[in-house]
């Protein structure tokens, strides 16, 4: 397996793989402090929940290695430095979490001398990276169950190892499946506007020797029809407790499809995905987001001046077309919204 | 209304929109020789199968032109101009169509001298350009009869002014609503790969003032779902004597959609479109295109090299799922084969 390091922390600096630049460069991007972190997260060179989540603790790291010799105003310039890491983007879940966890760390112990909070606070980064990971191959081992011995999977978006702190996902199922000497072939949706399909997913499948091709989102419907796919993969941004998922825009049309024409359509996410507070799907904002997105490409205007745009960059996809849900903790099945609750009282 | 003039013949040139620089510039392209018209098909400076046809009809009466002093070679350097036109795309039924007709004038008068030649290939050029003009406008009369007062219209690809001789098929109808003085809105699938609903139909809507805005072509999806929309209106390539619809690649995804949700989903194409011999839809051939529509965007590389692509160019629409076939003859309602077979007959 070619490693794929999206991040890695090393002699007090977050490296990270600068996803602005693939599929045509593999450049690593150096962050030095906190605000190197923040820009990272709002520019994108590092995308995908898990991977923002664990960025964002080793920001928290940085800020402590910069003001470590500040020991009268460690506290609040900490506070003002995580504060700031937050504000990177709006919706990411797990960028609050992870800095509200570092947050935490530096309220219970603010007694103690930075220098100890910084080893906390990196015990605990460490320990968000390793986990992601841990919990990713969890569900590659759960979801390989799954997986035909000559599977031919669809999967969309980019939910590899890039998108979490490596391994991946849907993705990462796909890898396991793979390594096990599955002979699996994957079709990947390009994923517009974004076309993380086109330059993520591609570029991993090409470098791991994963045999797949590139298609277009709407070319996925005639090849649904036609039986020549055996299951559909995909990942997810938020799930409520009866099962609805929130995912990257283009997720609800292939499972519509799925479901005509009889294709096992399995959201692959860890539990801490799950928002169990939430009854349904339609309670999930979407966030729209810049008409650049369609309108341009890399800079380039595309669509003519004067169009308006609707881009709304997820869509929700109803419990009824999932087929299960693949978590570190095993497969969650129908009904979801019995089979959750259990999960979440355990 | 703005008119669009995709084509015009003057003074022996043939002025075409430059499709290519659509919609950063309005330029136009002048034939002056059949081997211009070759080049304007074959590298898609006119595109859409009823204004490639009219193109080369007129491809044909510039040879004439050109060989008009060849009084003893005017037969064969005809003959020779023509095969070349024909071989400027493979796969448009409507460009051998049009070539086939100049070639039979110029077989049924090859006595004639080459002026009386060249005369009754204007005529016949003419009589394909003002037709095509006059079934689309048929076709946005029978059309509009299923638009609502305050329909939001979703369509995909261009099916406009662009694509034929004028006008449009499925965004004739929406014009002819529009200018009916109806309260029209419009989706537009922006149509990867090549963006011709982004490109070409935004700049038709743009144009006429028609409220509209572009989306990504999965995200017609939820809009159908949420009953966002209230009719879907596509074009054509092929249709089979089922009613089975060969059209742009996306058309069978919202078809499926539209059945699920309950939104009608009308064709719009001129039985010429009908092809009487064919019994279904899975008898037609589909093109697969070069990867580079996928793995690149104007020369610029997306997708990583190495990654393989699967990019056909069109997909099939079961008859099940097309509420209606709007034609300039009025509209073809299920039980298709039977209507349709009553259409031939007539």
């Amino acid at each position: 397996m070619q490693e794929i390091k999206t991040m890695e922390f090393k002699d007090n600096t977050l490296r990270l793989i600068d996803q602005r630049k693939l599929p045509l460069a593999l450049e690593i991007f150096i962050c030095r402090t906190h605000a190197d972190v923040h820009f990272a997260i709002k520019e994108m060179v590092v995308r995908g929940a898990p991977a923002i989540g664990a960025a964002a603790a080793y920001g928290g790291v940085l800020a402590a290695v910069e003001f470590l010799s500040e020991s009268k105003n460690f506290y609040s310039a900490m506070k003002k430095a995580l504060t700031f890491l937050n504000s990177a983007r709006p919706t990411a879940v797990n960028l609050m979490w992870a800095v509200n966890k570092m947050g935490n760390l530096l309220e219970d112990h603010k007694n103690l001398p930075p220098h100890d909070i910084y080893l906390k606070m990196k015990e605990a980064a460490d320990k968000i990276f390793a986990e992601d990971l841990w919990v990713n191959k969890e569900m590659g081992k759960y979801g390989n169950e799954v997986v035909g011995q000559k599977a031919v999977i669809l999967t969309h978006c980019n939910t590899g190892a890039l998108a979490t702190t490596g391994y991946g996902t849907a993705l990462g199922v796909i890898r396991t499946a793979f390594y096990s000497g599955k002979d699996i072939f994957v079709y990947a949706d390009e994923t517009r506007p974004r076309l993380q399909g086109a330059k993520l997913t591609a570029w991993e499948l090409v470098r791991e020797g994963i045999p797949a091709k590139l298609i277009v989102d709407s070319a996925a419907a005639t090849l649904i029809r036609d039986g020549k796919i055996d299951l559909i993969l995909v990942g997810a941004d938020r799930i409520a407790s009866n099962g609805d998922t929130a995912n990257k825009i283009g997720t609800f049309m292939l499972s519509v499809l799925a479901k005509e024409y009889g294709v096992p359509f399995y959201v692959v996410a860890p539990t801490s995905t799950i928002d169990f507070d939430l009854a349904r799907g339609q309670e999930i904002d979407i966030e729209e987001r810049q008409a650049e997105e369609i309108s341009h490409l890399e800079g380039t205007r595309l669509a003519p001046v004067g169009i308006e745009v609707y881009n709304p960059a997820f869509d929700v996809t109803p419990w009824e077309n999932i087929t299960g849900i693949i978590t570190e903790k095993g497969i969650i099945r129908p009904p979801f919204r019995e089979n959750i609750l259990k999960l979440h009282r355990n």
